[in-house]
Order: C-alpha cells, then sequence, then structure tokens
C-alpha cells in the first residue's frame, strides 16, 4: 500500500476509528509510519498518535513539518494536541506553538506549564460557560447558533460561570433540556458538585471519579476560576495506567518500561533491579557462610534451609501484595491499620504452626533424624510469623516515608524471610544436634 | 448517634453522598449498621449498600425486612438493584422479587439471570427509546412532559428503535439538542455504534470502552433488541477489580480475598497457595539433595547455589510479570509475539553474562577458590537465559490453554529457576572439581 498511491491509502484508512489506525501504525515498519501519516494528507486524524507507544510517536513527529502539526494542533481537542505537542523536543513544540493564534497558543502553554502527572495536564480546555441569568431556552438557541467546530465535539454539560470566571455551579443537558424555556440556569444548576484544582494529582482525581462515579469533573485554578475540564474517559487511562505501574514495581521491572522499548532500554534498566536483588542474596548468603562448620557437619541442614526460607518469603509476599494493594486504592487507613496488623500477624502465625508440623514431619522422614522435626517445625513457625510482620509493616512504613511501597517493598521483604530463614534454622539446629 | 433518636441521625446522614454514608457503614459496629438503615426509614439511599464491602452488605441484608427491600428496589437504578439482589440467599431474592410489581421484575430477573462477569450484569435497564421517524423537537417535548422517576436519573443519549426494539442507532444529547427541531431522529443518530451482547465478558467490555474512549455502549440480545446501557462508571470498577485481581494473583493470594474478609477466609486461601509453593520448594531441595555429597565435599557450594537460584527468580519474575500484564493488556498478540521472546531471550543472556561476570568475580574471591569463578558464571548465565525463556513462554502457554497466566506463571517460572539454578551450578562444579 505504501508506494505511494495516496488516494487509495485515504480510502481504505479514513473510515478506520482513530484507535483503529494507531493499531495500523503500529503494525508498520518504521520508514513506513511517517510516510503514511503525509500521504493521508488532511484526512490524517492525529488523535490516532494519541493511541499509540511513545517511543513511536517520537520517531513519527520527528519527520513531520512544523506547519504540518500547527495545522493538526488546530483541530484536535485540547487534551490530544497537549499529549502530543508535550512528546516534542522543547525548540519544536516552541515553533509549533508560535505557528497557533495566540487564543489557542495561550491555553496550549498553560497545560503544558502544568506538571506532568497533575490534572492541569489532563484536563480539556474546550468547555461551554454560561452566565447565571441565561435562561434554559437561551442556552438551547446559543448550542443551535454556534458553529459546531467551537463547541466540544461531545459534551454533556454547561458550566455556570459569574463575571470574574469564577465556578458557581454545572448543568447537565438532561436537566437542560427537561427544564422549562424560561427557567434560568441558576435555578437548576448543581452548585456544589466536586471541582479538582490545576495542580491536583491524577490519581487522586481518579480517586474521586471511582469513589463518587462521576463522568466529569471541573478544573478550577487558585482563584476558584473555571480552566478546565477533565472527563472519566481520560481517567480511565489514568487508572490502567497507575495499575500497570503497581505491577511493574512489585514484578521488579521499573513502572516506566513499555512492551515497545528498545532492547538497550531494557538491558540496562532490569540490570539496575537485579543489582540491587544481587546484593540482598549476598547478605542471606552471609547468613548461610557464618554457618559453614554446622552445614559440613550435617549437610541435610544445607538442603532444608532454601525450603525454610522459600516458604516465607512466600507467605511474606501474600501479605505485602494485599497491603501494597490496600495502600493504593485507600482501603487501609489508620482506622483499620491495627485490626489488618493483628488478622495477618495471627494468620501468619497460624500458617506457620501448620507449616511447621507439616514440613517437621516430612523432614525426619526424608532424612531419617527425628531431631530434624522439631528444629525444621520451630523455624518454619517463626519465619512465617516474622514474614507476615515484615510484610505489612515495610509498605506501610515505606508508604509514611514517603516512598512508593510497591517499587521498594519487595526486596525488603524477602530479605527479612532469608535472613530470618536461614538465621533461625541454622541457629535452632546448632543448639539441638549441639554443633559448632 | 445510635441511641435511638431517627430525626437526628436522619439531620446528619441525609445530606451525604451515597458513597460517603457507604464509608459510614463499614466504620460502625455490626449491630449498629442494619440500625442506621432502620433508623433513617425511607430517607436511607440503598445505593450506599453497592459501596461497601460483600460480607457487610450481607450482614446488613439479612436484618431487612423484605417489604423494606422491595420498597428499595422500586426506587434503585435497575443495576444497583441487581448488586444488592444478587448478595441475597435464592429463597429471599424470590420474596423480594415476589413483592414487585410484574415489570420491574421481569427486568431485574432478566439480569440475574445473565451469568456473573457478563455485560448482562453490569448494564442498566432504565433508558429512553425513540422510533427513528420522531423530530428532535418531539424528543425534547417526551422529556418534559415524562415524569422525572420514570426517566434515568441522569443521561446522555436516546436510542433508536424500530418497532420489534432492535438497536438502529443512538443520538448524543448535545447532537438532540444542535439539530434543528424539525429534523427527524433518523437523520441524527449514529447508525454504526458499537454494541455488545448481552453475554459478553465484562473485561472485553472494559477493553472496549478503553480503545475507542467510550461512556457508553448499547446492550444487545441474539436478534439485535436493546436490552439495556452499560456506562462508563460501571466499566471503571470492572478496570479497577481486574487490576487488583491480577496483582493479588501474582502475589500468591486468592483474587477473591478482600481486605474485610475474616480471619478463617484467609488462613484457608492462604494455605492452599503456600501448600502449592511448598511443593515446588520440595522439588528444588530433592536436587540439592541428589549432590549431598558434592556439598559436603564443599561446602562453599551450599552457600553459593541460593544465589544463583535467587538471581535466575528474579529475573525470570520480571520477565514473566511483563508478560502477563502485556497479555492482560492485549499488547502482546500473535504479531508481535516472535520479536519480544527474542527481546526477552537476548536481555536475560546479556545480563546473565553481565552478572556471571560479576559473581564469578565476588565468588572467587570470597572463598579464595579460582574455580569458582567460571563455574559461579556459566551457571549464572545458564540459569538467567533459562529464566527468561521461562518468563515469558510459561505466561503464553497458559493463556494458550486458557489458565490465567497471573494466577499459575509465579510456580511454575520460580521452580523452573531454582531446578535450573541447582542443577546446573552442581553439575557444572561436579565437573570442574572433579567431585562426585
Amino acid at each position: 500500500i505504501a508506494e505511494g498511491d495516496s488516494g487509495h491509502v485515504k480510502e481504505l484508512v479514513s473510515p478506520l476509528h482513530e484507535a483503529d489506525v494507531g493499531a495500523l501504525i503500529e503494525l508498520l515498519d518504521h520508514e513506513e509510519r511517517p510516510r503514511l501519516v503525509e500521504l493521508m494528507g488532511d484526512e490524517f486524524d492525529f488523535a490516532a498518535l494519541t493511541e499509540i507507544g511513545e517511543t513511536t510517536r517520537e520517531e513519527i513527529l520527528e519527520e513531520l513539518p512544523v506547519a504540518t502539526l500547527a495545522e493538526a494542533m488546530r483541530e484536535l481537542e485540547s487534551d490530544d494536541a497537549v499529549a502530543i505537542l508535550e512528546t516534542l523536543e522543547p525548540e519544536e513544540q516552541a515553533q509549533v506553538l508560535e505557528a497557533l493564534p495566540a487564543q489557542e497558543r495561550i491555553v496550549l502553554r498553560r497545560s503544558l506549564e502544568a506538571a506532568e502527572g497533575t490534572a492541569g495536564r489532563l484536563m480539556q480546555t474546550t468547555l461551554i460557560a454560561v452566565p447565571p441569568f441565561w435562561s434554559a431556552g437561551e442556552v438551547l438557541d446559543f448550542f443551535r447558533a454556534t458553529e459546531p467546530d467551537e463547541l466540544p465535539d461531545n459534551f454533556f454539560e454547561v458550566f455556570v460561570v459569574d463575571p470574574a470566571y469564577r465556578l458557581l455551579g454545572t448543568v447537565f443537558l438532561d436537566a437542560l433540556v427537561r427544564a422549562h424555556p424560561k427557567t434560568r440556569v441558576e435555578e437548576i444548576m448543581q452548585a456544589d458538585r466536586r471541582r479538582v484544582q490545576f495542580d491536583e494529582d491524577t490519581e487522586e482525581v481518579a480517586r474521586l471519579f471511582e469513589r463518587y462515579n462521576l463522568v466529569s469533573v471541573p478544573v478550577v485554578d487558585e482563584a476558584e476560576r473555571l480552566v478546565g475540564v477533565i472527563t472519566i474517559d481520560d481517567v480511565v487511562d489514568v487508572i490502567q495506567e497507575a495499575a500497570s505501574e503497581e505491577i511493574k514495581a512489585l514484578g521488579g521491572v521499573s513502572p516506566d518500561e513499555e512492551l515497545t522499548d528498545s532492547f538497550w532500554w531494557i538491558v540496562k534498566s532490569r540490570f539496575l533491579w537485579l543489582l540491587i536483588n544481587l546484593g540482598t542474596a549476598f547478605i542471606s548468603a552471609s547468613v548461610l557462610k557464618t554457618f559453614e562448620s554446622q552445614l559440613q557437619q550435617m549437610v541435610a541442614l544445607a538442603v532444608l534451609a532454601p525450603i525454610v526460607a522459600s516458604q516465607g518469603g512466600n507467605s511474606a509476599t501474600q501479605t505485602m501484595t494485599v497491603t501494597v494493594r490496600a495502600l493504593a486504592t485507600r482501603e487501609l487507613s489508620r482506622s483499620n491499620a491495627l485490626r489488618i496488623i493483628m488478622r495477618e500477624l495471627a494468620t501468619g502465625a497460624f500458617n506457620g504452626a501448620a507449616f511447621g508440623l507439616l514440613t517437621g514431619l516430612v523432614a525426619a522422614n526424608w532424612f531419617q533424624t527425628f531431631g530434624l522435626g522439631p528444629v525444621m517445625a520451630l523455624a518454619m513457625f517463626t519465619n512465617l510469623a516474622a514474614g507476615a510482620l515484615g510484610g505489612i509493616l515495610v509498605p506501610m512504613l515505606l508508604e509514611r516515608w514517603k516512598v512508593d511501597p510497591a517499587v521498594a517493598s519487595g526486596s525488603f521483604v524477602t530479605t527479612v524471610t532469608d535472613v530470618v530463614g536461614y538465621g533461625s534454622f541454622l541457629t535452632i539446629a546448632t543448639l539441638w544436634f549441639r554443633l559448632g
């Protein structure tokens, strides 16, 4: 297709949804991607570029002339335009902004100045605001009289503002059409709508949407002036992104890593995480090394010690996973923390006792040495109880110290269970069998 | 407060949002919860019960009389009513349904018959459908003429259906108010709106919303008849739920476990997962046991072997996490699978070589034995490469066999790296030092 037949390409690609065009771009070769955009000309929907990975987007944007980009920015909704502009190099971004009419430039610049991960970056600035003394009929007439491209693509509500553009309330379209045409909007507006500050964290915004089942929320600046609106479809991406980051962090992968990243980037980021793990593995190994003579005298201990460490590690990971998730969803708070700590500790102790009994029986029979039974049982109990405590306290302390518990808990917690597992098992064995 | 002063309680609780009432209920003692509902009487918003944990909901519902429940079901939106009805025991559910007017009973029963986790359970059945020949003005007049409680609480679109109630298209409210009052709705409707089948999986529905940035989607039965509508606020819960389940499964916790579950339930569910892990830990230990005499001859091997296993396990977990997430978000597909497998394998081999060199140097110096260097290096390389392969192939195969990769991958993958780690390290050591 990409042999230059522009008419044919347009015919095939134009009817597709922007998400499908994005998927199509991802499937193309590197050189074909900017070529497709050129061949599509005016008919290319730049919103498709917000649907693809960041690396691919950068590659394509580098190849496109500033004039094309400026034209595209004018046609996009402001939040999509910001998503594309933020991928550009600073100089190129400035050039594109220069080529835009002043009004649009100011709006986009304000969004770009908002820190990444704040409401200001996520919001859409095209919205409809009316004075409180307008009647429902006047608002509907205003819609009909306005050019479609001056209105948002799809909108569900109208904002009511005072002369200083301070937000007074909002009216949903269904309330508007149900009202008598002569009713003033201030009579039907919801004055107590939740609003968010321009510099609010997006994950905090997402939680607000989830908790109150919102579909949109107005964004205001320090002076309570309306500056934009965040709609739920943008929030869905924030929620999905936050979940992905948490999952990657728990798996020891950099939260920024994406499937489309290059080999070298991935090697480097994984290497750093593995280096930290190697450090903790050597700490655990030094514990083993201090018991070198005992291991030599009774090699069964070398075979069984990793079982104690592994079972403790897994039990602690269970507790840690539940804790990290509960902290992320704000289900775990001061009011229930003590109850949950006690429950996890009791679970660890109970399962420690059960697995202590079980593994003690197996170990004693496997090596035909009675003493290994009680030694294994006691060490298993100690390690599972310690693991439960570490699994819940480590993430809670990290959260209090403002460190992301999903990122840092894993290696801490398994180091605890390795050290306690090896240490307790070999110490108890030394005492029981009078080794040393 | 719960000393029976009904007036005072109403005054305090009524102005709260349903989500906040839910949070309040969770904070109360067991006995106080149904008491609050009784004291609130007619003013209690049963939607608050959809905002609390399932265990707490069951407790409260058990205490309430059938008549109260039936009354509440009538006032709720259909999706909230279904969420509450599905918590009831079958007999009680039947009693509540009997007490409802026929029309509402039929609608609710159809939703309850839909399997859990399908579009039919999630959908809202209160919606507005109009014939294609109505004009925009007629639709607006219809809104004004209809009693508010016959319409959905909040709506953004009108469905256009033929006489057999087959879905022809939808008109968003903004298009409706912008259109000339004499325009027929079939001229302004979107005929190609995406729709989902009644028995579609909710996670599939969520993906559709995410991909196409939808705010709502109509639900149809096999004959393309309109039966309901799913709005994005319900989908947000599905997305959050799916992420939670994936995180829990990866951490070795039952996906159903909730923070409010009781001690015994948690002990039981965690025990089963730990039992599986114990099995795999004994498999790894048997590998160590077959090298018992070598370990006795050279105790340094017992100290170093867990480092090889742990580093392989962590590297494999990185690959597995990325793979599981990419499978869940459908980023990993046939078209890019080979490229990703090769990249992960190359990353594993590269980091294997790097860490082989590093740990080889440390090991040789630590134990002042030159031979431990090359043995450690070779085993580390082998295990990290094997781990990368296992980390990507295990989840992909499980996915193909229709087993949830998030649930089952973890223990498989770490068993691979434990067995390969111990096995390769001790075999290479046996050959190098001529032990045995």
